[in-house]
């Protein structure tokens, strides 16, 4: 590597592509070690900002075999075979560094892969190519790397995710949603390898190989895919307390490997059952940590060119904290007195008449109204009570403990007025 | 530090020290370059293994200011004052790296801390001082590094959700949990900075300063704990479909910062709000990832002692990869027909009598046992049929396989049986 700025050459400027350039624009602001050499694509790529002006572009990404100016090359074309299996390996051998959003490739050339990086002391990273917003890799690479993980499962694939999350909300059938999701890009007009498991099986691979040390292969995993379930099962599973995901799974036990995907239900008691729409999860269990999940957005530009940059700058930084750690800025505190939000009340009061009326004229003076209220009769041996609970629509906590202040001091509270906040945060 | 070996000077051996041990003494297994050449335990500390022939044994930490042998120093004494402090700044001064799981310290010498490093060009980590099981310091100083985090909230204290969650679960108030608590070892005998918010409001003091590269202090966060709250509200809340959680919240808007700890409503959707017993929860939320969630156990002996084991790690090692990549095992693959769980199936029928003895037979056969059933009639305008789900308990899938193809061809069968597999991750 050169001394002080690392360079970088960019092959495929696609979704993922664009995303890493937002996100390096963008960065660059804070980190100036890391410089673009060459960007190969081959679409027409407009050199809009003057950052890339010391830039080559290349049409065609085989151009990088005959290029050496570069430090880690970012292979961000796909498929397991021709030009992105070229210059990956190319690089690895050139004792370059490689970064990679490519599951089909990493899947199918672990083995070679890993004799590559051995024999050159070359490293390949692959943060990007399982679950796009999810660090899976470094957990499993970096913070477990002294446990020994027993089994991940998960939801890896993000347009099955989608397409069995709202055929039950919006009660469609497979077809329908997957119309939708075409239209909203969430899936592609082929999209075989999503619905058959496929993609899972690639990623699933991955993993298995990087937890349990060996050459998984995908041939290997016996996938179902969600082509055939039907709307009326998840309504059904539905009622009986259970979610419908495609599943992945790998375990490991006495030496023996499980590779399974498929549609299978999940009891909505279980972290991932609430993990709808687009986002995957993924929980590894471990001797030392026993679980953990992890959730997040499983694709799409942004949060795959976050892994992708994780890892090219976990390539280029020999500092281990960051830079920015060492100026601090200052920052406003905001006091909870502006807090804007819902509460939950609960109000013990006397069991006669005026009392709800007396409650909500002191709302009306302080801005606050009701969203629900429910009343019940309460009673002691001796005596008779009422317990009202109210939840309010967003206010100002200024007002809200104002107005409780005023409310305790009414002559039919018998006890201090219980309040929690409500936080929505979806 | 040293050219092979790494030496590290561990102080305090409690809980999560003896976590760390455990974890040394198996790690060592697959890495050598690490060495304890010096334990300081006020506790009589057993020199039990061949492993430890090399370590100086101190009864007081504080010898540790006047010992030099050593690269990294990994504080576990805990406390803001005292000797942890001193030999944490000690060893920064000399130039030595630190991992440490003390939150107190870090959140309030979070400037000073900050500017030793600068100044000696050493580095502190601190991965376990916030939720034990959960990498989350790694997730925002390496994998978010590109991106701007909006907010952070989450169940940052595995005490005070072990109550809340246990009151709901078993009737009890807030009193007879907290006792159970300190009997199962999940409260301390003094709970207090448990409960009240304060441990919460240490973490996230260290999210917040290190989310906004900021200086945030403890005090200036508005804290309320669980000590008040009442089982009746856990109940009303959850009727309402709500969960109540203590929830520490940070967020950065134009510059100004919000940073509250209190219990509050969360709605069970979210994904949080399924997060009960010891477990600690967080979300990230930023501008190109949106929002990610990472769950985990909070604290205890091993999850922790994985944080340490993980800086400790990154610290020391130079090489990115990890060594057990570059050879092989090799593992066997279990067969999908060696399955053994839950089914979810619903048969088409003809709408007479002997279809449920006919499917029973089968089951029988094949050692497959009823867990639910639920018939329906259904019609088309011609015709009159019906649908019956049933859901198994455990049983092989080449069973279940053999005994739905036996099933399927009986005269009353209108369709292919639907099959799916039921998970149970709990």
């Amino acid at each position: 590597m050169s001394n002080n700025k690392i360079k970088i050459a960019i092959a495929g400027i696609g979704t993922v592509g664009k995303g890493l350039l937002d996100l390096l624009l963008k960065y660059k602001n804070n980190e100036t070690n890391l410089e673009i050499s060459a960007i190969a694509s081959r679409r027409k790529f407009k050199v809009e900002s003057r950052k890339f002006k010391n830039t080559l572009i290349f049409a065609d990404a085989k151009e990088l075999i005959d290029f050496d100016d570069y430090d880690i090359l970012v292979e961000l074309i796909g498929g397991d075979e021709g030009v992105s299996k070229n210059i990956v390996f190319d690089a690895l051998k050139k004792k370059k560094n490689v970064v990679t959003a490519n599951k089909a490739l990493v899947s199918k050339y672990w083995r070679e892969l890993h004799s590559l990086m051995k024999k050159n002391e070359s490293i390949l990273k692959y943060e990007a190519a399982v679950a796009g917003g999810i660090p899976i890799i470094k957990v499993i690479d970096e913070f477990l790397v002294s446990n020994r993980i027993k089994k991940i499962y998960g939801i890896l694939n993000g347009t099955s995710n989608f397409i069995l999350s709202n055929m039950l909300a919006y009660d469609k059938n497979f077809k329908k949603i997957l119309n939708d999701a075409q239209k909203l890009g969430y899936a592609e007009s082929d999209p075989s390898f999503d619905v058959d498991g496929t993609d899972t099986a690639h990623k699933l691979s991955i993993l298995s190989s990087l937890a349990f040390n060996y050459n998984n292969k995908t041939e290997n995993i016996k996938n179902e895919g969600i082509q055939n379930v039907e709307l009326q099962d998840l309504k059904i599973a539905d009622s009986l307390g259970y979610k419908v995901k495609l599943l992945g799974l790998t375990e490991i036990e006495k030496k023996k490997v499980k590779n399974f995907v498929y549609p299978c239900l999940l009891s909505k008691d279980s972290f991932i059952a609430k993990v709808d729409g687009v986002y995957n999860a993924i929980v590894v269990e471990s001797d030392f940590c026993k679980k953990s999940c992890f959730i997040g957005e499983g694709a799409g530009a942004h949060p795959t060119a976050t892994s992708v940059l994780s890892d090219i700058i976990r390539l280029s930084d020999k500092r281990i904290n960051q830079k920015k750690s060492s100026v601090f800025v200052k920052h406003k505190e905001i006091s909870l007195e502006s807090r804007f939000g819902s509460y939950y009340l609960r109000f013990t009061t006397d069991d006669r008449s005026g009392v709800i009326s007396g409650i909500a004229n002191q709302f009306k003076k302080y801005n606050i109204s009701m969203k629900s209220m429910l009343q019940k009769e309460s009673r002691t041996k001796s005596d008779r009570y009422a317990t009202i609970v109210i939840t309010t629509h967003s206010c100002f906590e200024k007002n809200m403990m104002q107005a409780l202040d005023k409310i305790n001091r009414l002559n039919f509270i018998r006890n201090k007025t219980v309040y929690l906040r409500i936080e929505d945060f979806k």
